[in-house]
């Protein structure tokens, strides 16, 4: 069954667990188990991760290049300073989509500049959980047009 | 019955027309049809309108704050340009997703620069015609959340 | 009788039909009485024309060039965008006072730059429908000093 | 008797009395006159005071924030560079309205910027001496409408 | 016999008709006439049109993808403000010359970049009416060179 | 005994006797007399001084330079404006302390940029009233370390 | 007993190690020591942290969040680059208090914004090792005042 | 029989002898003739010259302005970054045409500013050799309307 | 007998004083008397005056426009900030040498814009106490040539 | 026998594992192994280390300062964003030469700026698993030098 | 008997002869005997040159470098471009005054940039001829005190 | 045998004769009979040049692109400011590596951006004469690898 990886960047690990209207009520773990649950619904296997530092999430990105098919990614702060990170999704060979639960362009100027961006297949942001269940939407859809 | 408003910009008529490589083999009809049937299956009606005048997509858009739950919109060249369709979001009192056909962010260097996203629930970029299903699908999600 | 023109830009057909909060609780047609009638006491016509086109702006104000005193402007959203409407302003040929309702310099940074006003007369700009009167009032003062 | 502050800033002293093309042909006192003329019309008290010193400046504005119910101010070359200024009007508790006798937007660049305005209520600029007559005629409709 | 477009943009129906210093003498059916027996010569029908839209031009530039051999495009104010246009002379599929009556580097900053030029087989500027008549020889060369 | 000067600038004699939300509760003189009251338990003299007038706090400066072993210096609206104070903390020979009341990096992108700071010894900003005391503070322990 | 953490951030195990003119005699082991007798004396519980690695620092913001009642945080060179450790303490639930041993608005140009300061409290820079002691007096005061 | 000088910039010796895909077929010498051709059908002697050496431009420049009716000038590499040329051209008293090969404002970002644009009566670019002769074409005709 | 007025900006009174490396060992003093020598040699009255406060060097200028003729000027940090000083030396009427003592091109970066130099006849800058005398030679050459 | 670090940073582990056109033919463990071996000619050891995390990178130069007579270092995607790693390599004490694989000034414009080469004795770019060994040339040289 | 070297820039051999309003009525040979004669005055000898090429100019200043004891440089249009100028003047080992017949700070933007002053004694600019004169007097100067 | 150019550009033929502390003891003949003992080794022919003059260079990189198979060049000042120079370059057909004394990455601004490292090979910096042997080096290893 292919697998795909559900990748989550710095400081989501607080997702439901401080300040629910910021950070929404369900927590890491849930969002994870729905898109698992998306996943088995539609025959994929969901890998998920998350780290607070960067070159982790290179190493996790490396990996996903080897045994999976696409990657749902969520970089978090590390979305509008990172090259390596971009290097990484870069050099992946398999698709990447860029997830934000919150819509970037409508916060600080300083988050409008993704250097993720660029190099991923697209981005869906703004929908709180429900941008990563769309990104991976968009992962499935694209793997059937091949 | 619900009814949302898919709206098209300048130069989005000729979709599946001219340059299949650059612009997809679906045509703009084909595109409505397909998100025509989605929102059936989903109890959604669906109007579509495409224009390449600035001010007839703000005369739409304003229609649309009147008799639609949302709108799934595709600025096209005006997503960089038109403070005028910005206000015209900001004032719609109902829910907008901007899509794009293409990631926008791995172009040129002014078409990084929306105006509109600020103003938008969210964004869903670069996966094709496949991007207008995803921008539907978010505005569902948000209705039920309500 | 002389004719001034007063010509409201894209999105000001929604004054005091929605959100009063921020557009006011006047409607464009109130606001244009006003004007019509404040016209009326001085001894002057007002005509008042409203298009959310750029392009027919662009028109009113040429026709507005023929038949015309003056002009008092509130371009809206083109105020930041379009060097069209500038070069229409610069052609006609009569005074042009550029108006806004709201101050426009406490607002967004794009909001800041205005392409109209170097081309016109003056600018009047943060006393919202009464913005329009003054407006009204320093063309009449310059026609005077003639 | 409710009472206003006209505040002029840096080099006003010099109106009429050098190069009348530039500066027009009215001295200060006439201008000053005939606000007072017109603030008699209308039932208001009007004080009037120049300095070309910014602190003077903001001494004026923090004895007007005591005793007037609103302030006509030209801060001529200080309204692009000064902060202090700004966070004098700022903390006033009282409306100001920002006046300028030539159209600040078609001179040089660095006079495009107003440090001033998004602090103050609205701005009028353009209309020579008639200016700071629109800017009182705007803070009594602004003292009327509360 | 082939066809080609000769298309206007914003103002251009002023040419001739007010201030003939900056507009020159020649009105726009003049010079629309010129440039027909100039083509009627040469054995190239020549359609010409003007607008103020944006979008009726892109509309016209549509069209002429349609049955023209190439485009002789005068986008006036739009040059340095529209990526719909662009967009449009990008999708066109035949050759678009840009032309300018007056030298555009030399006037103000604004008015430097173009966001035409680029998707322009190339352009002429500064030489009034005939800039029309030389972007006219440039297609026809091009023609022939194929 | 040792002195030094607490130097206030613009708009701070406003403190504790408008706004108190912004401007705290304390007036500049209670902030005064604890601020000498910490210098006798320190052993050291305090003298204060505030000035609208950026010339008058060069002035100030300059006497400092003469007689005080250090300065505690709000600098107000000048922080960010005034090269000529920056030259008079240069030229002063002996220490400066920058502080603020507010963080003046969470405010507006202008009050971010401080000429002032890069020829102080250091800055204390956020605090409060406590900024003054702090500010202080460090100016002793620079002074032991000597 | 209510605990703080004093967090150092890349390069500060260093101190004291190499170069001392650049870097100050006390090791960090020592600033730890006095940071620590500093805070038994006003009875509060002193942890102290360094890492090398932007992610650790976040986790031990993470952790502080939970059982710390404020921190002292010097990011070092992250100070600079880093939205990530910015998201931190801004979802951090307890004050932060920024510090530097050096002036860092005095130093290279890249060096002057601090993506950090608008999250914190308030900045204290430039004491070399008496910056942390600041630090943690103006936490506090701050505790105090609550 | 009036003369003017046809001046190409460094590198343009190079045209027809490596690279034919950029530089075309035509040599410089092939491209000289063609002109001197024309102009000899016009009644109009060409002088022609190339330098790689920027002073050298300025001289042939210099030389042109006492003895010929005007110049076309390809300054190449020069365009972006000469201030002496513009001078020399600024200086001239004959028009000058500025003309280019490629489309300068389709390639990299430092090639879109020209120096001599601004102080060119006109320019013409993208046509590649053809360029050059529709330069001649401008040229010829403003002689024609003096 | 003509008179000029030689006027000091901010710090300058500290000339001599203090650090006599940076401020060359001639005080203010001893460099007015050497012009006012200088001055009575060439038959030219010589006033001298210094301020820290812009408003007051203001105030001079306006003086020196009725009673001057001509002005040597060094605004010293108000240079680069300050529009209402450049607003007096434009209205003044009189010509106006802008002189510095040392070469503010070749130190930070904030002081090479000079809002004064523009509008200015010429400036001196880099001599030390020898640009006051080269800029009263160049008023006086000025004058004669008149 | 001395030593030197050959520190590789974020994704150099993927040379000649993935795309060899990008990443050349040669594993990082056969670059490696070159190196060493060309060291061992030199009398000199070789250490070599890789981490996709810049706290371990660090880390590692932070042990090279102690044990270490240089450092070839490739800080890949690291370069452009690291302030940290540039003030590692400021401290360190002995030189460090800059590698890259790639000529990064050929590349994006986010790649041109390298905030680790002015802290480093020189740059070497652009010649493939070559620039290594031309880096470690450097090195000898300057040992020899000393 | 000393010698020093007063170098003219590109097109400055045009002076005198060709539109006299913008570049005086006295030719570079009369300005060149004036200083001469000044020079004899003074006891020391006077060599000129001029040169359109900017390798030449910097031919000589290499020379002046051997035999000089300093050098007044106009270096016209490369003042705003040429690094290599800067760095043949930073070579030099003797002193330059850089003059400017025109005020270049009143001109367009980019001649507001000398590349040249900050490696320059000092600047003199704007007194047409006089300039050169005025900068030889500084370079006496700076003679006398050595 | 196959022949290489070494070609150094404005100021070089300074090194070794004055201010060996900046520019090194090796005169530039010294510089040269190295490269060519160290080509005479490798059997390669080393041909060397210098011009201070930018047409001078691109002449001599003409030439060299007929008769050689690589070039060493040290553009020197032209570096970053010749767009000529890098036309030059990207013409060549053969190899270029561009090298630098100095590590241009830690000097001034300007310096940072080379127009001609973009069209070279690579680029060696930061190590006085022996940039130049490493330059010459990776030409080799490039001759070898084809």
């Amino acid at each position: 069954m292919d697998k795909i990886l559900v990748l989550h960047g710095p400081n989501l690990n607080l997702l439901g667990k401080r300040d629910p209207e910021q950070y929404g009520v369900l927590s890491l773990e849930e969002i994870n188990k729905r898109l698992e649950a998306y996943g088995e619904e539609k025959g994929i296997q969901v890998e998920t991760a998350q780290s607070n530092l960067e070159g982790e999430l290179i190493n996790s990105l490396q990996r996903a290049g080897g045994d999976c098919v696409g990657v749902v990614f969520n970089p978090g702060g590390y979305t509008h300073t990172s090259v390596a990170l971009r290097d990484a999704v870069e050099a992946l060979g398999v698709p990447v989509v860029e997830v934000h639960l919150s819509n970037i362009h409508g916060r600080e100027n300083f988050r409008r500049r993704s250097l993720i961006s660029p190099v991923c297949e697209g981005v869906v942001a703004g929908f709180g959980a429900v941008s990563y269940q769309l990104g991976m939407a968009a992962l499935l859809h694209m793997k059937m047009e091949r």
